[in-house]
């Protein structure tokens, strides 16, 4: 192809809402424009490879027994009113009357849709497990869309989701997918984290994300440079530590009883410290948390008699319950990890009222004991002695605290946030931690039940009992995928494509198209197409300069630049290495194929 | 692949909406599963013919220069509000608001997205023409959709956009899209009659539908056995036959002056020929419409001093206005005709009081003499003489009217529908019509300015002045094609699908898949995927008749059945040929292939 038959014009600066390289780099190279907030058209040079980037990733499904199918992407509300989502995934879900007053969807993720579709036709275990991805439009209504493609309002992901007869089955799928992701991001030429992650509000027994190091990242990753173990923030764990005295000793039990202490302006663990003139690392922190939809029986814990418990179906749960979270006053707790254990969609610090009630003090003042709510001990507070707390009571603290003898935990577990420097939770590691930040590209997630049940779908199983089907979902950020690739890839001249990825992977430039350059060129460009090398030949009457920042611009990954001055010789130029070759006319496309393939075969190398 | 790995299950009756014989086999098939109303997915059998549709268009329009490009699919009412679309587009728009309160629309179609996007980088003439197409997904709240994927509310098009710097250019981009159509439709093995339809209320100066024969078919083509011209019965032309007499003569001018005559029961064309004992061709019909947006000068017309004329930018139109259509008593006004004629976006009969104050009389008594609106004058009456007409008073008509002497026309054109028998338009052709229904499955249309214009785009042409680009459009229903295909390709046993569109080419059924016929269906299967031919193996544990079944409802082109009975021969049978042949295991690969390539070439074939 030509420049002269394609759509484009650069631009020296990117408009100053574009602050990330990539979205910089595609709006000067017009690979995008825009046409609204968040929404980004893909003009014909951005198409190319975005199609190159959908292509592998289709590839490399098909490969593992995924097919392919194609939901609409407008659906009605009462599939989302089926699975209870309707209501739970609030304003980002655009939501339009039709004519017949009904209420429709533009999808925002197809759990739904592949749920009522494969509920239609399943009969029978036989057609365990189905297995289908669609690539498509999406749509979030993010509050601030921003960097361009990296998170639009509209996007395309690839959705795939399993229905399988069980967990061992469900395993395989899951498993399936894992590899997939691997074979694409190597063709690619994006590294990707594989991240033990949270799985959060969409329920599940098992997830992984697969991050990019971007410092633009939206997660924070903690990572062992010695084992290679890598967790979301939100996930990770980590070896305790033990509880140490002020002299670095592990603390020491005592015999006194606790003992009340006046500490009336003492509000923050700050002010403890300077009061009690000692480290945080003796102190009880103790947090009233509001916990929303936990399904865990709460029978028989403090003030569980006036919850309330709701069910549905065969869910059941609080809409609203408390629990103290005791944990050591160096650390923080992670609220993820807090949500997980106790099966909620959400928990968060209680508002003063709350706190007030359920522990008969103001936040500052909370203490273990005399609770009203149940307690969650974090592991750190287990070999804790002698230690400082809340006394329950505004104005006073309490000392000389024993866990296990003061106050009693109802769960013991793992709720604090991991961070940099803390050991490695791996058996037979002692790697230190240390943080990166990083973007999702892809997920993978065992979503287990939750659709098949509260949507009815079940099969007849081997012994002809009605059975539900688990489900296992996975994503990748198609658009997103694209625009990483390009964070990855540039340099202060433009984009430098990987060869698996690039719109055109050879851009041959005459200095001036016409005479022998021209003829050159164009047997250059005849030459190379003919060897299914992807070609864009600069047929501009612009001068050198603005033809070769251009071509750099774009990111083409060799430019064969053929000039008066070295013909019969031409120049061929890698993107990404500093210096030009200057090779024989008659040699040049034999080089340059041979060039394009090793890079092709390099990525898609096993 | 093998069946055991698609997810499908064939169904023996369709249901019950399914009325048109490709939405039944599509739902019987499995191609498709219903959502909701109007709202169908791909499965992925479904899925994989629609892609190869999707294929060869995309091949087509690439080769002949057009460049994939990919707005979003929900966009900013802004651009609809721009054009003046917002308002007339009708409750067909799906319409939300986002978080913002800002109106959004699920797009319809894209002249709007494409005029916007654009503009945003148009300063040059060098950079016309641009020519981009997408194959998107589209949503019109259709108030009855119908037929499957024929008319849903949620549909996958094709469109296609360019924009010219002169009528020249556009004509040739134009031109372009029409020989890129041809070999598409081609290619998929369907006939397309080319028709000259009627611009509508897209505006614009010229427009071509590419419709299939169908007898579900949507619009009525006006066709010549002898000439081929072929024309959407709302553009249609015919040559003018003479006015005759009650003997068949052409009808004699009269000196008499016209004259009232007391009709008091006189309403219908068929009252004035038992009443005045002659034929509907003595008559004079004058019928008043109403007419929306008409962008015509009507001053110094009768009435026009007391219409309001608009301006909204360069654009004057009256928002209502009225005419008197004159045509004779035997012939049909065609409204699309008449609203080309007048520049309007729409032209309907005027209501009863409307009749009256435009012409004294209600309808049933309109005549051409003495009214308050101009006269619009069909081809039909120039030569009528002595005839009867409405005496613009109620209970009278009149007889011995003369046109040119007792009233005069406004507008002498051609306004009539063209029906079965009458005499083609084309100059030489003595041939005559006949009439049949069509499905409209691509369009090709030149919109002009009107986008451009509304929308402020320019560029500075090359003499450095701004000049407003021309547009063209145009598009293919790509779900729609698929269901043609469909309904132009099979039995009462299923589909039969063309080669270039099977989801596979070949099905390989063995009798059971064991032993012997497991090993030689598997030596067939890796042969012929080896050959690059798309193999489908039946390799579930059924009973043959209900594989061969199936194997039909879904169409494959050849089947290979592998028979303990016949072994070291299997049987080659083409799904649209009776019989059979038996072909010895070690050649069936190869003729297979054969078949595969031979069907490919032809339909490829320029």
């Amino acid at each position: 192809m030509k420049t002269s038959q394609i759509p484009f014009r650069t631009l020296r600066e990117a408009p100053a809402e574009a602050i990330i390289a990539s979205h910089q780099l595609m709006m000067r190279a017009d690979l995008i424009r825009k046409l609204g907030n968040g929404l980004y058209t893909y003009m014909p040079l951005g198409l190319k490879a975005y199609r190159k980037v959908e292509g592998i990733i289709k590839d490399e499904l098909n490969k593992s027994g995924a097919l392919e199918f194609k939901p609409t992407v407008i659906v009605p509300g009462e599939i989302w009113k089926e699975s209870g989502r309707w209501e739970t995934m609030g304003p980002q879900m655009l939501k339009a009357k039709n004519r017949g007053d009904q209420d429709m969807v533009v999808s925002p993720t197809a759990e739904e849709a592949y749920t009522a579709i494969c509920r239609a036709g399943l009969t029978s275990y036989k057609q365990l497990p189905i297995n289908m991805y669609q690539i498509n439009t999406k749509y979030r209504d993010e509050i601030r869309p921003r960097y361009g493609v990296m998170r639009g309002r509209e996007f395309n992901m690839m959705d795939g989701y399993t229905l399988n007869a069980n967990d061992e089955s469900l395993d395989e799928s899951y498993q399936g997918y894992a590899k997939a992701y691997h074979r694409i991001f190597k063709r690619l030429g994006l590294k990707v984290i594989p991240v033990k992650a949270d799985t959060g509000a969409m329920g599940g027994s098992g997830s992984e994300e697969f991050m990019v190091e971007s410092p633009v990242g939206d997660d924070t990753l903690i990572l062992c440079p010695k084992c290679g173990y890598a967790a979301n923030v939100e996930k990770a764990s980590c070896r305790p530590d033990p509880a140490l005295d002020d002299s670095g000793k592990p603390q020491a039990k005592t015999d006194l009883p606790f003992e009340e202490v006046a500490t009336p302006n003492v509000f923050s663990i700050e002010d403890m410290e300077k009061f009690f003139g000692t480290t945080s690392k003796r102190f009880v922190k103790a947090l009233i948390y509001r916990v929303i939809n936990s399904s865990l029986d709460l029978t028989g814990t403090a003030g569980a008699d006036k919850l309330k418990r709701v069910k549905e179906g065969d869910f059941e749960f609080y809409p609203v319950s408390y629990v103290c979270v005791l944990i050591r006053g160096d650390l923080d707790v992670n609220e993820a990890k807090l949500a997980g254990l106790l099966k909620a969609s959400e928990v968060c610090l209680a508002d003063d009222e709350e706190v007030v009630a359920m522990s008969g003090a103001p936040h500052g003042f909370v203490g273990p004991v005399k609770l009203n709510c149940p307690i969650v001990q974090d592991l750190s507070v287990n070999d804790m002695h002698d230690a400082f707390a809340g006394a329950g009571k505004e104005g006073f603290h309490i000392k000389h605290v024993e866990p296990g003898r003061d106050f009693t935990a109802w769960k013991n577990a793992d709720v604090r946030t991991v961070k940099s420097g803390d050991k490695c939770c791996c058996e037979g590691c002692d790697g230190e931690y240390y943080t990166t930040k990083g973007n999702e590209l892809g997920h993978i997630f065992k979503l287990g039940k939750k659709y098949t049940q509260s949507m009815g779908v079940t099969y007849l199983d081997e012994n002809g009992k009605a059975a539900v089907p688990t489900m296992g979902c996975y994503g990748i950020g198609v658009d997103r995928v694209l625009a990483s690739i390009i964070e990855s890839f540039h340099d202060d001249k433009g984009i430098q494509w990987p060869m698996s990825v690039a719109p055109f992977q050879v851009a041959i430039v005459p200095i001036k198209y016409k005479d022998a350059m021209k003829d050159a060129a164009d047997k250059l460009y005849d030459e190379l197409t003919a060897a299914g090398i992807e070609v864009l030949l600069d047929d501009r009457d612009e001068r050198p300069g603005v033809k070769f920042n251009d071509m750099d611009l774009l990111g083409f990954p060799v430019r064969i630049t053929v000039g008066d001055k070295n013909l019969p010789n031409v120049e061929v130029k890698i993107r990404n290495q500093a210096e030009a070759s200057l090779v024989p006319l008659t040699e040049a496309g034999a080089k340059v194929a041979d060039i394009v393939r090793s890079a092709l075969a390099e990525l898609n190398a096993v």
